[in-house]
């Protein structure tokens, strides 16, 4: 089984093309629905009374909602804007709402969850809740840089009790100090995990396990219209093809991480989640067929 | 056989660890060592007075030097400076001398050349020279942004007259007005050109042809010390193998962009060439055949 813990969201999109208001959103929105082409994954998140009913039919398609909350008060907001190139993202406003006093609580069915993503939330809060889970067998997490600068310490714990850490490579750095990136996988994983992920957006990936650097191109897009979540459908993708596989051989995250890559290459091939919701497996599986015939030499 | 024509240097390169005055470099000096590992290539260049014999034993050693011309004057002196993370240069000081009035020969044994590589020289003398060979199979190019900006009309014509353009992403963008790099390939391709490369640096490359797209992850390192001629080292390692399997055969290409990785890889170990004169046939081999078993899944 998988569980994906994290914020569900109504997001504000702003791109020089275009702005979509009150999209349905939020870093395990994405990580879940990707997730759901390999396996259903169970959402542990919060939402508020005005949360649309149809945004629930969204989730409700895609993932098991035992785990969704429904708050007194306000849903979580984001607003942002993309610069031209679509590689520079401003935040103009963030309204926590129901996600500032969250509690999250483990649904009992999902303790024996053998697989767990925690998304980017507050990671003293990830390192509570990894314990609740009974028989983990690979958990990963993210963070950003939010938590890197106002939380560094309980960052560095919550990567002492997890499998593995996905994190972009700005933020790598900024939380090791460090600006090459082998360097700074090391230091993530003397923290105590056993394998980092760094996500590089167009450029791909870097997939760090002992000595072992394995890079993996991003599969290249001529038309990019909208990059959110595309590092968290990249991580759903991920956990959910290992959830699926039921293993963490190497082979099997190495293919787990070009799944990654080809979902996060969906998702940011429409506005935000449109790209992911309309899927379908043999569209996944054909464009993992054709990424592993063009990287391959 | 293999001819490289381009520019041979006396380099004064400052990184934040080392300062190294007076070095053996330029462009088709790094193309021409890389190369050699894989066929000795004829190299068109020249050289000035004060050009030590020492390093003209270098090049004797790695290259055919019948095409340098040893010119009245003073070689063409390079200066440049690398911040902290060895991924910005800023030129202090560039002496053309004997490179501005040069007049390049093709020596009457190179015309019949199958391979030949051009480097960044001016556009307009290499759509000129590239017309004195024979029996060109594969012809391959560079250009850096001083042509851009000041001969971008000669820059496209030559971009017409060969096989394949191999080109830095931040040149593609300046050059084709474009930010993202399939349109900017394409728009490079419509010039003519029936391949192009770009060069990502630490982010490996993307080779295109026809509405295929190849991505090509760098061979990471944990220490790179020195950034110089590694593009130049990519592009001569990858044409020398074509050279050698005597074959432009799309499969073959992607390996040789693999060599070209590994050679750029080898290349910013080391200062200046110190990572590429003392290299072996096994070693080379050794980290191809490490970087196709990372890079497949």
């Amino acid at each position: 089984m998988l569980t994906i813990f994290g914020s569900v969201a109504i997001d504000t999109i702003r791109t020089p093309a275009r702005i979509i208001k009150n999209m349905l959103g939020g870093a395990a929105t994405y990580a879940a629905i990707s997730a759901s082409f390999f396996q259903r994954p169970g959402l542990i998140a919060v939402v508020g009374h005005d949360f649309p009913k149809k945004y629930q039919h969204t989730l409700d398609k895609f993932v098991d909602s035992k785990g969704i909350v429904h708050a007194d008060g306000r849903t979580f907001r984001y607003d942002g804007s993309y610069d031209q190139t679509l590689s520079l993202r401003k935040t103009n406003k963030t309204e926590l709402n129901v996600l500032k006093d969250f509690k999250p609580i483990v649904p009992e069915e999902y303790r024996k969850s053998e697989f767990v993503y925690l998304a980017n939330n507050d990671p003293a809060q990830n390192t509570k809740i990894i314990k609740e889970f009974d028989r983990v067998k690979f958990s990963m997490c993210d963070t950003i840089d939010f938590w890197i600068s106002t939380k560094r310490n309980d960052v560095i714990k919550m990567m002492g009790v997890v499998d593995s850490v996905v994190i972009n490579d700005e933020e790598a750095r900024l939380l090791t100090k460090t600006h090459n990136l082998i360097k700074a996988a090391k230091k993530i994983m003397e923290w105590g995990t056993r394998l980092v992920i760094i996500k590089k957006g167009e450029h791909g990936s870097l997939l760090f396990y002992d000595d072992v650097v394995f890079p993996s191109p991003a599969f290249s897009l001529e038309n990019i219209v909208d990059p959110t979540g595309a590092g968290d459908s990249f991580a759903g993708g991920m956990i959910g093809y290992l959830a699926n596989k039921n293993s963490t051989k190497m082979p099997v995250i190495k293919e787990a991480v070009a799944y990654g890559n080809v979902m996060g290459s969906f998702a940011v091939e429409k506005y935000g989640i449109a790209g992911l919701v309309n899927l379908s497996k043999p569209r996944i599986q054909s464009r993992f067929n054709h990424y592993k015939k063009i990287v391959h030499f």
